[in-house]
């Protein structure tokens, strides 16, 4: 045994690194991994050189992954929107929907009602359902406020749920989510308040990690949203776009010229969008649970993605009225019986991919040595179970910076 | 107060009773309920005459729903089948794969080599991820074993899992699910076999409550079907069967014709089978987890269901081959998002209709008096959020016979 020392070391383990290489799930000749303080500091095999521990977890052959990242939610909201998929099982789209200033609207409402507190106690349990999934990192966009002041009290609970869970909160800001109903008729000069007003003063409040916008028919334009990144490029705020959902807007061109982290849902984009995306290195975020709730019928180009080497990461899109789910396990498996990904690509999807798409693929994502010990144990055979079953949670415990 | 006395008094509840009827969710002027012994004694407003009680429940404005039914379940099993998930994703069909050897017949294979300890220890968390979802009856049936020995030793785990856990199961012999590979060939042998030393020998030992049989060209003729049901009738076994789900085999006639309690999936009825269906007072089972798995693009025919009266039940359809899951809420907002079921018949479909599909509707499936006392008490506001929500999982607590 070596004389260096580690906080705690699991053995008898399988480990599915999901690092990037041609064994499948990144499988390396080891079983067993140290953590050192929040980082992990050693992966091998203990008959070799593995370091004296103080605490040693058995873990009987179980699997371990990276915990899970869920890189785009818009988890932090108020009321649900269970009359509208009852009108929706009546026939209304979702255009239709949020043309009658229910969609969106209708949560935008209820969130700028509620108090910092009540958006906290109603948002908790689907983080705290994420959690329970394995999910160790989350991103949060605001988008239901839709005025300065609700915009920061969105991401204030965003900071305030990760500050008492578990888990790492990215916050992004999402004010060009949809035209509040004070600027009905005028999306320019809702968007000149965005870049002019909220964007600045958000950011100088410490609570933006990333920017995102919404680029479609119903919401804002290219060309708005143009102006939007060109702002947050002179802030250095990472840039993260909703592109090609409902129709293509050369959104994800769009993205790609501003090197943006992510360019997410994706159902229209073709050909020349997702080469620009491979150029940018930007990671194609794939929502299978708002193209499943929608009754979407046009796929995102899988195949393309992989013709180009475009990074596919997976995430709930957690949010009440398109993707009303903490589930990350169905989205992997929806991923793998809708858009036909592989198991292996569903769990890159939530672990190596979603890092990149938040810009902390150097921290978190893989199981290497330095990275942060944010981990998923499991009760499986085999990490294809995680996406061939329907919607279960294996889950048997998970660490978060090495902390149980 | 009235002098009656109950054993447990829930008080600010809203109630689902789930009873048919012109209101929604079988609403009623009540907002409490009481148990006595395993049985609703009681339901009212406590300012008239209410019960004393042993015990108060206050249940803050949360609703209580009947206890969830799964009604069609094949949760004994050994193994999984993620390889052959991955096989799928390479383009090989369902018939092609069971063709193979694979299918069924690999879940056999491990199920006829696993001890009746190992097989109760591999299906228990299964039925655990139930009970945690809010069901107190579940239906459960063999056809993993195809000799004598495997089929009675699956409904003796069934049984035993029934008796260990605060759940009631019902057993039903499909001994007549595929053709074993000692029988390739030969299926008419093969069902000789069931019918003349399986059912009656697995019939005395007291495991059948009801039989069931796959009428499909993969698997059974109706006429092989139609000498089993026969024997069956002869014994006055319950009939159920698996029908329709691939082509029309004419098998839901051939149910009806028998009175069967249901004929189950019924993608590919027609309006024929349906009539006669209704005539039968025979439940349609809709199963949606195996049309999305199967990427079935033939819908069950939900407008001629509604159209003659045909009671619809849901049932997670819980195997390792075609609906690897164990969450009878996702199975709802398939069967809406997916059918167009209304939040309202999806619920029905897990109480009121699964009742009638294991025929035991004079004993649960609805909050009515007299009735078992087997509840799931959920943290929603409406009903509908269990059917909007895509596989969530609010309930709060659940009780069984009145039992915690």
């Amino acid at each position: 045994m070596a004389t260096a020392a580690c906080d705690r070391l699991f053995i008898n383990a399988h480990l599915a690194t999901m690092t990037a290489g041609i064994e499948p799930y990144g499988a390396i000749d080891a079983d067993a991994l140290a953590v050192t303080g929040d980082k992990i500091s050693w992966i091998g095999r203990p008959n070799n050189d593995a370091p004296e521990a103080t605490e040693i977890v058995d873990l009987e052959g179980r699997w371990i992954t990276p915990g899970l990242i869920d890189c785009h939610t818009h988890l932090v909201y108020a009321g649900n929107r269970a009359q509208e998929f009852e009108m929706s099982l009546n026939g209304a789209t979702y255009e239709e929907i949020a043309a009658k200033g229910g969609g969106i609207l209708s949560t935008v409402k209820a969130t700028r009602e509620a108090s910092e507190a009540d958006l906290a106690a109603e948002s908790q349990p689907r983080l705290q359902a994420l959690i329970n999934a394995g999910v160790t990192t989350v991103e949060i966009k605001s988008g239901y406020g839709l005025d300065l002041e609700d915009e920061v009290k969105m991401l204030e609970v965003a900071k305030h749920l990760g500050e008492i869970n578990p888990v790492r909160v990215r916050k992004t800001f999402l004010g060009a989510h949809s035209i509040p109903p004070e600027f009905a008729g005028d999306s320019d000069g809702y968007m000149a308040k965005v870049i002019h007003e909220m964007l600045p003063t958000i950011h100088a409040l410490g609570l933006v990690d990333a920017i995102d916008a919404f680029c479609e028919k119903i919401a804002f334009s290219e060309d708005q949203v143009r102006q939007l990144f060109k702002a947050a490029d002179k802030l250095n705020i990472p840039i993260k776009l909703h592109a090609e959902q409902l129709s293509n807007q050369r959104g994800a061109e769009l993205a790609a010229h501003f090197k943006a982290l992510s360019a997410d849902h994706l159902e229209y984009i073709d050909e020349k969008g997702v080469k620009e995306m491979a150029k940018a290195g930007t990671v194609a975020v794939i929502l299978p649970g708002a193209f499943y709730y929608l009754r979407e019928t046009q796929k995102p180009p899988i195949d393309l993605f992989r013709e180009y080497n475009v990074p596919m990461a997976l995430a709930t899109d957690c949010n009440p009225g398109s993707s009303p789910t903490t589930n990350p396990q169905l989205m992997m498996n929806m991923a793998a019986v809708l858009f036909r990904l592989t198991p292996e690509e569903a769990l890159a999807g939530f672990t190596r991919n979603a890092a990149k798409a938040l810009g902390l693929a150097d921290r978190i994502g893989t199981l290497e040595v330095g990275k942060q010990a944010d981990l998923a144990i499991w009760d499986i055979e085999h990490p294809s179970e995680l996406t061939q079953a329907i919607g279960s949670n294996p889950l048997h415990s998970r660490y978060f910076g090495g902390q149980s």
